[in-house]
């Protein structure tokens, strides 16, 4: 009997005011008495699962809903974004799914507001929207690197609230994944890349740099959940130290957001009957 | 024992001078002797082979590298260009695929040369882009119902050659496959979109008006292909009738595409051992 979610993690990892990173255990598995063997179970179930309600998401889109769903994924370098990408939204159809990974800002994106990039790359109506780190770079590492001195953050938060409620508002159901590594597993995973000739190219020398700013990024990372864990656009911590931990806890949160937009098929706006005369009677 | 392809469909379904899309049977399986059962073990061969090529593509784009595939799919209204996109480009990380479905052109598309939002859409370094539909909607639905009057259609031909041609230099392998069914086909599966309720959303009377003209399209197609199948970006003519048979094609074709890529992991960009001094020695 394969073992199932005590706790859904949408109640025990939501990112509530009392959370606090410091002693939070990246390799526990709350909510969660099952193995790995068991996760894979309940993926192939939400595989199944997220393939119709994606696909009902996506014919909502276009029948005139307005109802997207975005992914939000941030986490250390190292942390297992690029996976849940793979083995998590690749569980779905791609023509129904926007990703964005966001990089560096480019000049063009530097000479705008922060958040006129995330702005152009949310999901149109139908869409699973997925941020592959997003607007919370200028919540982290520019506050850990002082990129715009003085910069106010409380008001960014606020900011950043205030736009994610009116995305929310409009439509979208808002994700946000935290991916919580301790900085031993980041090391391991650093040091297979660097052992690895398939991994070289995930390698940076920049990744080292930055890990060497790890207690920095913890507090920044507290002051993002102390400031943005809305209702409308929670977060979640997510462990991530266990790779199939993680992809089960994005697997099924995203599940449940799905689930819980109550889509049926859309209803023909045609006259069924009278089309079915139409195709029958024209001759080929 | 699985039955494998007799004769890979890169050589029985390339279009030549002499293909004639009159006659051509849609539900034939050249090349392959094996049933659908085969064609889904080779499918789940080839879903691993291509994880890890697709992965090979996309490092090299992000270590300087220009190649990238594009895969270009074209077919009467249900001829199963969804389905390609779910059960085939699905079998590769979303990460490094790159969608775009081409609908009716928007004013602003309209405003400029019928190239110009393919260019914007073409894939990145690294990544497989997937056109449903394409540029070739302006030598069919716009060559059927005359939208260009006078248009000088050789002209347009060679001016898409030209554009392939340069696209195909700048590092992108292009691969464009015609979904072909025949008008039986189309009518059983136009049927079942106006007997499930599940699938009313994909239907829309203009279908069948479509299908009125499936003689003049069937024209259309011809002259496509007579103008259009060229070393560097050949057409596939794809018998999709039996939907298992057209995703094992295409799914073989991109196999080969990107195999001949002879892409190997990107080499190292620093020194190794000193990037592993580094972290060994960084405290957190």
């Amino acid at each position: 009997m394969t073992k199932k979610w005590d706790v859904f993690p949408s109640t025990t990892l939501k990112v509530g005011q009392d959370f606090r990173l410091a002693g939070f255990d990246t390799a526990a598995t709350p909510g969660f008495s099952g193995n790995e063997k068991d996760a894979l179970k309940i993926m192939d179930k939400h595989a199944k699962a997220l393939s119709e309600l994606q696909e009902k998401l996506f014919a909502d889109g276009r029948t005139g809903g307005t109802t997207s769903v975005l992914l939000v994924l941030q986490g250390m370098d190292t942390a297992g974004k690029g996976g849940i990408v793979r083995h998590v939204v690749g569980m779905v159809d791609p023509q129904g799914v926007q990703h964005r990974a966001f990089g560096k800002p480019t000049d063009e994106e530097l000479s705008h507001h922060y958040l006129w990039r995330i702005r152009n790359a949310l999901p149109a109506p139908g869409k699973i929207g997925v941020f592959d780190r997003s607007h919370y770079e200028d919540v982290l590492v520019v506050r850990v690197h002082d990129l715009v001195p003085g910069a106010p953050w409380a008001e960014r938060y606020a900011e950043i609230n205030a736009f994610e409620a009116e995305v929310a508002a409009a439509g979208t159901r808002i994700i946000k994944c935290a991916m919580l590594i301790s900085p031993d597993e980041q090391k391991r995973r650093l040091a297979e890349r660097l052992e690895r000739a398939d991994k070289y190219w995930k390698f940076n020398p920049g990744d080292i740099d930055e890990r060497a700013y790890w207690n920095e990024y913890q507090a920044a990372y507290q002051a993002m959940f102390d400031g943005t864990s809305t209702d409308v656009a929670p977060w979640y911590a997510v462990p991530a130290d266990n790779k199939w931990f993680a992809r089960l806890v994005v697997g099924s949160l995203l599940f449940e957001a799905l689930s819980s937009l109550n889509l049926g098929w859309p209803a023909a706006d045609f006259d069924v009957a009278e089309q079915q005369r139409r195709l029958a009677e024209l001759e080929i």
